[in-house]
């Protein structure tokens, strides 16, 4: 069981993730609970604004102290004695990754702020939030997606949340840290286009060999900087650093 | 203008990213099309299912050719004459990063297939994709929120998504690809919280010098392999490098 306390002005934003899907599911079987916070309710501004211009210049807006301390103080009060990790979606944070996510997933409730306009003051930083969390290097409109992006990857590794059916794949990638080979399901004739032969062969290890050498190649092409990580044997690395030379000749 | 057609077996996972904020407003102007596709509609199988077993073992289900090759004819139809990229929300795809969501936002129309269960067929990858897209490191339960933080990432580039008042920030990163200065906002004590006196002095020289500072070592901190690429002075780069070494030295 894990609980989700999201802190945000757009609660509506997270109605359909909520609402479908292996989400909806482990809502409704006591997995997971989310709160979705609009921490506007929260300011004591008449105008009920909770943003204001930035001390030393700069463009645009930033999400002031008042409204998020409170809020959040309201939170704690919730999680009192729980196991709690809070955090703050930004891209200026630790970017997510398979580690991150399986460390959260073993708090009793993760708090998530998200963030919107140009940022947060950073009080609220300094004083509130335990880590600050990006999902990747580009620039979206707020953190109601990368929050999305966090609970959903988290829920996963929470006891019960996926089936029976449903492997919870311990890291993003495939066997051995390389990107998934390439697989292939009926007809083995599509339109003329057809299912390499080896894998309708029955012959197990042939079937493995293939898989392996193609989840090589694919890594090396693709993501070269997983390669120097992978577990490989002595042989695949040396395939491996044969493909690696071939393509920085390729690119010179 | 931009047009988005996204291949979904979950349309409704959609409908309050594309209800809400920047989004609705891109939609309702005219600057952004989005059209989700249930390729389930598409299948021929008569008990509508689109996803089958993998040819030489393995666990879960992949999606298979039919469903999605006859969509996407459908869709080629429909953005013929236009200049098109075809993408698939993978794990094993290339991670997206900003300037990926330049390119991206170069295009006519982006057309996404979102995975769910283990996969595709190959065949759809080869035949029907120009390139995999994955948005980071971690296992999430299917493409549909990778498609959304792809989408948000692409439109806010597109000419009038955003009004006056919010800037297309061009990189994911502030100034010179450092991570962002802490930033304060009124009041300037809160419960006894201060804002450094420094934003408060108007001495804008000795303000910028504060903020690059505060920059290069929260990026030095947090995300050290962006320092090597940052745009840096001669002097900030020797205070980079010493900041590195002496958290090399703590680390070990």
């Amino acid at each position: 069981m894990i609980e989700f306390n999201c802190l945000t002005l757009f609660p509506e934003m997270f109605s359909s993730f909520t609402g479908t899907s292996i989400c909806k599911r482990a809502i409704e079987a006591g997995h997971v609970e989310i709160s979705l916070i609009d921490f506007r309710e929260y300011t004591t501004d008449k105008h009920r604004r909770v943003d204001d211009y930035p001390f030393g210049g700069g463009a645009g807006m930033l999400i002031g102290p008042q409204s998020v301390f409170d809020c959040m103080e309201a939170v704690k009060e919730k999680t009192a004695g729980k196991k709690v990790r809070t955090i703050y979606m930004s891209p200026s944070g630790k970017t997510l990754d398979s580690a991150m996510v399986r460390r959260l997933a073993s708090y009793d409730a993760v708090n998530i702020l998200c963030g919107h306009y140009e940022g947060v003051d950073q009080r609220i930083i300094d004083e509130l939030i335990d880590e600050e969390v990006s999902i990747g290097d580009y620039v979206l409109t707020g953190g109601e997606l990368p929050a999305m992006v966090l609970m959903d990857s988290v829920m996963r590794y929470v006891d019960g949340v996926l089936g029976n059916g449903e492997s919870v794949v311990s890291e993003s990638h495939g066997e051995g840290g390389l990107l998934e080979y390439p697989q292939y399901t009926r007809p083995a004739d599509f339109r003329g286009l057809k299912v390499p032969e080896v894998l309708l062969s029955g012959h197990h290890a042939k079937i493995l060999a293939w898989q392996r050498e193609r989840a090589i190649e694919k890594t090396v092409r693709v993501r070269p900087d997983l390669i120097k990580k992978a577990s490989l044997t002595k042989k695949e690395r040396d395939y491996a650093e044969s493909l690696l030379r071939k393509s920085e000749n390729t690119e010179e």
